[in-house]
């Protein structure tokens, strides 16, 4: 994939000069049924920019989940650079939320009020475990919407996880969104770099806001490269990183252990959520276990087996697959966890 | 009451100067048991100071309750203006919310996060019908936000209807708040303005804070010598405005009408909730006819009694008591609504 | 004045239905030829209100002299509550700016440059001595800005002196200018309150942001009152005040001191700047030796006078005369000055 | 440069751990002196960061020159984005400002002002030409802040331009700076990215804005690798794009022509500023002129040179030389201009 970049044709994005930036941009436009795209340094500001660009002048609310990724982990940036209100409805399980608390919340015409002026949603869903939103609701939502005059910016940070889950063109998965961010790092696995995409006017705008909060870059071809790389190589193969997943599932589910548990048919996608049962072990235990090898454990195993995983709450450690995870990889990840699973079939004494 | 205003001593409050208002600000101080406090135009400035103050730095985070004021009716000041970001809790249907909830809902020293700054509660509680925050809640969370190292913010726009409900001195409620906001306006009945108190240094910065907002009033004497006067013969009759409100509340619920029912218990202050079963008759309609007089209706009551109620959502009307209602007014008041009650308990034939 | 406060017409001007506010607001719509007009507490407001409300779409640059009240005496609120990004022009000891380095400064529309979107100029000029902008200068940037599409907000803090020392309405100094301030303390002398002016769709959107801010007071006619009070009595006789000016000028110049200078032309309104040479005395000094009173200086003066002036930079002495200052007044203060130069004409050794 | 990114070693920088990227952000602190260095996307980025982080609390105003990029270039994101407050002061030619003005500029403590938080600069200062800063100035200016308890951010987008016409290191040229920028692009000529340097506690700070503005890459050592060769090939190389303005800059003085002149002695580094007549030729025709080859202009200058250059205002033409920009080019750059240039001396005739 870096090979790419020694043969980029490189100028200077600053003015619309970088040809393999402009390749890019078209390439996931097109992909995702947007008239244009724009290349920017992150995820975390193609989603900043979209809720700028779309609540642009003063006094903007936008509805979103209240377990998104917008909401939660980006420092709250939409108001605190862009002035922007939150108000959140709440996540079901399935990363969606209900359409009639979305019909309550938005605001009449009030000096009391802001005025609602966007609607995020995130597929797939990053906290629900990379559930993939259910096309039907997708629709509901872009009919809702459509009667209320609100536009709808889709977080598809791993929006090709979803469109591989649904075996449907991404296209047909933003089609009443106005606007999509997509990462070319996660699960693409490029190296920098985000897209956003929509009508030209608001990426036109957008390009103002990008070069304010200090995003444009110039010879950005070195970004673009490896991600017009991975959308051409990495992009037809992420259902593998999903069915590893499955394969991990359905071993840990297969174990029937009281202290680790996981549901297979929730794993939409390329995350896999495990639930630890703190009477026997804690989300950080298991992942310092699982970065630690022992003796007993080589004998049992095979091989010395380092897995990285994320604990995310008190529950809960997430584990995520991508195109540098191999199905060998898998087959002693696998292996290592049945050894540590039934190692914590043992309650602790406290 | 207005007489005040003619005798007031005034000068510049800019300077610091005007004697009613430095009376005033260390009556309110003395009554919220705080250092000092300030004068302001309205309770939405006091708040959104507050807020501000508390949040000095970029990146801050309030945690807040989904049904409060600030979040819903202060037009998302706190990020429009301050870039303040909300979390919120669920509020319960007695204007607390869960402890637990707030524990989870604190941010660790995280570069995805913004930095938990604040948290706001309101009493009495206006979305949940001026319900008094119990002590024991205030005194729970006192303690938990003291541990966490966190200041709490009382909106305290109807303080005084919580204190007398509670029969203890305001300063007893707002004992583990570092900030609190108070209006002269709504129950105590003054024409305008509210107070912000809290410790020097940070009112101090609140004085700052007004300035740039455009609060920073000249002969403020002209608002706060009715603010006094309030104070001083209002504040010791409000318990009559509840006990106005126990008697609709009770007439009401005795009639036992399919139509319309509320909460007499849960009414804890001078506002009532009345209930609307859509079957027979909507909020709108009910607050519409309240301001009407039938010729049959007058024949029953025996005066033409036109009342003002609010519509707050889907099913529910609004109605609050204050010092300009008398005895008289809510009998003649109690009248006009059985007979009301009475007309509507036949449903209506779409 | 205060007296009016009694027999106002109160209502709640949160929902419009204060009659006192809205003669109040009416009256000075038409003084200042706009569709309507908007109370606030302070002028403060007035001006980032109309401010905010012309810059309502994110990356807005304003342009203004660097003398101005908004630019210097606001605490950038402009930006600290706006986002709004200011250009400044030098102003000229008369209060204006240089046309031509205003179309340098008006933005082309490019990536790189915020939008300009308003013009902002003061009348009468604060720190310019109180100096009536001519009227074919305003006229010149009206034709102007007309061209470049740009609206003007006037601070008319002072507009009413300024008028007056024209001898024209004031309608016709702000005939170009999209919105106005005026403020209701200064020069008129009512307690609290300043108005905006302008559009009706401008003043709409302005209600939105006064709600924001913490402006929008309930029963503010007893504000209101005493405002239009101050229209009918106070203005007809501002030109007192002007001449007033003048009589402490000439008599300050006639002195004919080296230590204390004064332009009695250049003193157009109610503001007279001394100039402190500090070889003689600075002009701290020379507002500490006004407030005091020495036993030989009552021997001359014929009686105890102390006088209170502003220090407002290095060389320069503030003087404002008001209603509260009466002819007699103004005697005993221009017998004063004089003892008082005549003492200073003596070098101070080191 | 390119091939560096093949072999460099990645990781994720969100987490610190790619380490291409900390092995520039050490390389960069050690030869400005500081602490410790953040990458960024780009220069406006790094600005950003820095007065955002300078002025981390509400209500700072910022000090700097009135033709710095920063407030010139940079679309007013300390104000839209930061709501920080620019106070500038008149750029001499040189770059500089006067340290009285600084002094006069800085606030004291009153609820009017905003507080002065923070004083910028800029070397090379692009807008006069690429011009140096004199050591003894910023020395004085060091002092002056010192004792005013005052940070300077440097603008060091072209700082070691600076360093290698001093003959000096960069260090020394922002010894009395808190924070300071550089940019990989520009005259290092890397594809992309800049860096902010300062103290750790700083940058630590700053690692947060980064996060939030979206310019916490993840992989960025694709964009470090290059970096790191421009400061150890190129770097020591840039005294050449020097030499070769003055050739050019006296090639185009020694025609002694009416039309387009130029100062030598001003051009400090790789910036030259051409000075058309409009009489003659104005900046967009010298431009569009320098694109275009006709045939008589071959048969004199025996090539094809087409060369772009930029037109900033009404009467300069800007000229900037790199890496990329060899020997050769420079001699026929010379003779296309110096045929140019006769061309133009003749009068238009309109």
């Amino acid at each position: 994939m870096r090979k790419t970049i020694l043969e980029a044709d490189l100028g200077d994005d600053v003015f619309g000069e970088d040809p393999t930036v402009n390749a890019l941009q078209e390439r996931v436009a097109s992909l995702l049924g947007k008239e244009t795209a724009m290349i920017v340094p992150t995820g975390t500001m193609a989603n900043l920019i979209a809720v700028l660009g779309h609540c642009e002048r003063r006094g903007c609310e936008m509805i979103l989940g209240d377990m998104s990724h917008i909401h939660r982990y980006e420092q709250g940036g939409i108001a605190q650079v862009g002035g922007v209100h939150p108000k959140t409805l709440r996540n079901q399980p399935d990363g969606t939320f209900n359409h009639n608390e979305l019909l309550e919340a938005v605001r009449s015409e009030d000096v009391h009020f802001p005025r609602t002026a966007l609607v995020c949603v995130e597929n797939t869903h990053n906290m629900a475990g990379g559930k993939v939103l259910p096309l039907h609701w997708m629709d509901e939502l872009g009919a809702m919407c459509k009667k209320l005059n609100l536009p709808i910016h889709m977080d598809g940070a791993r929006l090709l996880n979803a469109a591989v889950a649904l075996k449907e063109p991404p296209s047909r998965l933003v089609r009443d969104c106005t606007s999509v961010s997509l990462c070319l790092s996660k699960g693409l696995g490029a190296p920098v770099g985000s897209l956003l995409a929509g009508p030209c006017e608001f990426i036109y705008r957008a390009r103002r806001l990008r070069k304010v909060l200090g995003g444009g870059m110039r010879q950005a071809g070195i970004i673009a490269a490896p991600g017009l790389y991975a959308l051409e190589h990495v992009y037809p193969r992420l259902h593998q990183d999903h069915e590893h997943i499955q394969i991990i599932a359905k071993a840990v589910a297969g174990c029937g252990s009281p202290a680790i548990t996981c549901d297979p048919e929730g794993a939409h996608t390329n995350i896999l959520m495990l639930n630890c049962n703190m009477a026997y072990i804690t989300p950080q235990q298991l992942c310092q276990r699982m970065e630690e090898v022992t003796e007993e454990e080589v004998a049992v195993v095979g091989e010395r087996v380092v897995a990285k995983m994320a604990a995310i709450n008190l529950t809960t450690v997430r584990l995520v697959t991508h195109i540098n995870i191999t199905p060998e990889d898998i087959k002693a990840l696998v292996a290592k966890m049945v050894y540590v699973i039934k190692e914590m079939d043992r309650p602790k004494s406290a």
